[in-house]
């Protein structure tokens, strides 16, 4: 089917390669991070913040399982979608569901159909199958959806991860045939069309016109969103080697706009992760985006781009800003440290984002041992613009094609310590 | 004494009078309000927000006693005073501790000598005094202290009230004396000069340097606070016009570069505090600025405005903010209300403030109900907005003889119920 998806590399250094991801709502360079905006904001941080210069984020992530509970999906419908409801007009990935649903542990119960389990909100009983998932991300929106998908542990034995496998690849059809019926059978309309509908009928926004969505309804903007998103397919199998050969090429099989390495960073060793990784990354067709999810440190992003990755999405920025923990170009800095109390330098020397620009790290370190939310919003900030500009370089030396000189500079300094 | 520090009077209606207030670190116009920064941030908000079209706060508060306590002073020294500790460079007031520790309650033992309390921190005996306050907040350098008080009760009898006063009006002297030993006899340089001292042998700083703040190391910047603030003294006697009266006139004589009123919105009626500013506001020096302390409500700032007042400071659009509440032209708007789920609507439809163009009342509210940051992030932005703009419009009013006019209109609007 075609949509208003489109991936190209453009450049590429060994496995390492540069690309461009083109969505109805712009264009993407890849490598990319996705900040992660769970409950419809990327905690901590501003929209404006996130379009600005210093970050220039072009996709985040929503969490469908979040959304799902809280406000609902209705609620949203109501507000023309998830882009609208937040007020965010860039790109944006919605994961499936099934990994949060996964961690709920106790809290649920899989079964053939799905999985049955109970709101962190409220305790009620709440079921999520590949077509709710996929009826639930429809009615988000976003550029790019995930299909449902089941969870290994990071120990899981060959007997329990070819089990999930098996479970995530019957997922993976029901996710496709449920998406593409609801995508709708006909061609959409071409790029830049269909989006004044409903114009002349609706009412002017009180909220200002953001750029490509000017005058919709609510309804018009929602019809828009069908035959406009794509899916991406999932590879599981644990730290099984053979078993995530296995689930790439049947997943491949069923067919997906991109795909992704899921069930990685979940208790497993470093170096499993790495070896799946390597394995896997280097096998995944080469014109369709890899996406590994839920990845990582900036060394693993590092490490992973050089084999073969295009896209990544963590928490790591956002939470660990908001625990006291800035990354820079010299390894982590612990702000709760004493010794930064008269500190007169910037979080990172060689950052360049508007919070190094203006505050040391003796006022970071007061506002936080205050407890006041200033250090938590500063902390994000230049967290978020650590990883963005990191992927920034990496895509500029990929181009250059000196991707291995700054892969082995970036991981020196990573490990020669703070100034 | 001839500080770099002058407040002339432009235009007036009745009462209400537009003016400019010259500190070195730039022109405020009058009436202002000026947003609390407790703890060295106005709490919930980025200094570059604060600077933006949208708010352009000329003026902010520090507070003695919190800043004194965490990170204290020799702390906040050590990093050149705190406009380059917080990385603000526009203009600040600091009061003096002595409202704070009075709020302790039982927690301080009030004597002649001055005031012995436990910190709220770690629970450590502390004593703040006229002269211990004036080192603090020369230490600080905000272009406005204030006089060390003793705040009475709202309810405070005419005894009570008057023994308050009088230790207040000793304190005042005390201040007095202090703060200009420590200003130093000799007269400043003049503005503009001095700033470079320091300059040839200070390392550059790896901060970016704030306009007027170039260049300057931390050492050559405390001494250049020598001689260059300002320190306002303050007229109490609860809710009794004789003693208020008296204490206007008894601060006067001992003579600062401007005068607040203190002791108001700490339980006394609304109507009394009414009272008392218009008893007082209307008597104050006319060549000097008049600042009403801690209050208050959009509506009151108004009426404060109309009796004779220049100056406020108020936690309520911020503090409110944060408790899910924003304040609007057509009045206060509780977020949490289920009546928002799906609204459209920005917070205020008359607002044009960065938040009002973009975010719905459905989705802020989604956001305080998630409990998420963003909330208090975007409510307090709106609601310093609305503040600020409102004695935007207030001063453009008295300016153009239209004062009674708006405030009517203003006032008729905020009754007039939410869209």
């Amino acid at each position: 089917m075609d949509r208003a998806f489109d991936f190209e590399v453009c450049a590429g250094e060994g496995e390492a390669r540069a690309g461009v991801l083109t969505t109805r709502r712009g264009a993407i360079e890849t490598p990319v991070f996705m900040p992660v905006g769970t409950a419809g904001t990327v905690k901590g941080i501003r929209f404006e913040e996130l379009e600005s210069s210093d970050l220039d984020a072009r996709i985040i992530l929503g969490n469908t399982y979040h959304l799902w509970l809280r406000p609902g999906i209705e609620a949203i419908k109501a507000c023309g979608g998830l882009h609208k409801f937040i007020g965010w007009n860039r790109a944006m990935l919605t994961d499936s569901g099934g990994f949060q649903v996964w961690s709920l542990g106790a809290l649920r119960k899989i079964t053939e159909e799905g999985t049955e389990f109970r709101s962190h909100i409220d305790g009620s009983l709440c079921f999520l199958s590949p077509e709710v998932s996929m009826e639930v991300q429809v009615a988000l929106g976003a550029e790019i959806a995930m299909a449902f998908d089941e969870c290994a542990p990071g120990e899981a034995t060959q007997e329990e991860a070819r089990r999930s496998m098996e479970l995530t690849l019957r997922w993976a059809k029901r996710s496709k045939e449920a998406f593409e019926k609801l995508q709708g059978s006909v061609l959409p309309p071409p790029l830049g069309e269909g989006w004044g509908e409903g114009l002349a009928s609706s009412k002017p926004s009180p909220l200002s016109p953001l750029p490509g969505g000017e005058g919709q309804s609510a309804e018009s903007q929602t019809n828009n969103l069908r035959y406009q998103q794509a899916l991406f397919g999932i590879v599981q199998g644990a730290g099984h080697l053979d078993l995530r050969r296995e689930s790439l090429e049947r997943t491949v099989e069923i067919g997906f706009d991109g795909y992704a390495i899921g069930g990685l960073s979940v208790g497993e060793e470093k170096h499993v992760m790495m070896e799946v990784i390597e394995e896997i990354a280097p096998r995944m067709p080469p014109d369709k985006p890899r996406y590994l999810m839920g990845v990582g440190t900036p060394e693993d992003l590092i490490e992973a781009v050089a084999r073969g990755v295009d896209m990544f999405d963590c928490v790591l920025p956002t939470r660990n800003g908001r625990n006291g923990q800035a990354f820079t170009a010299r390894g982590k800095l612990n702000i709760k440290n004493a010794r930064y109390a008269l500190d007169q330098k910037p979080l990172d020397e060689s950052c360049s984002c508007s919070v190094c620009a203006r505050h040391t790290r003796a006022f970071i370190r007061h506002l936080y041992q205050s407890g006041e939310m200033l250090a938590s919003i500063l902390l994000t900030h230049h967290n978020l613009a650590f990883f963005l500009d990191t992927m920034k370089r990496v895509r500029q030396a990929i181009r250059s094609g000196q991707f291995a000189k700054f892969r082995r500079e970036f991981t020196e300094q990573l490990h020669c310590g703070l100034g």
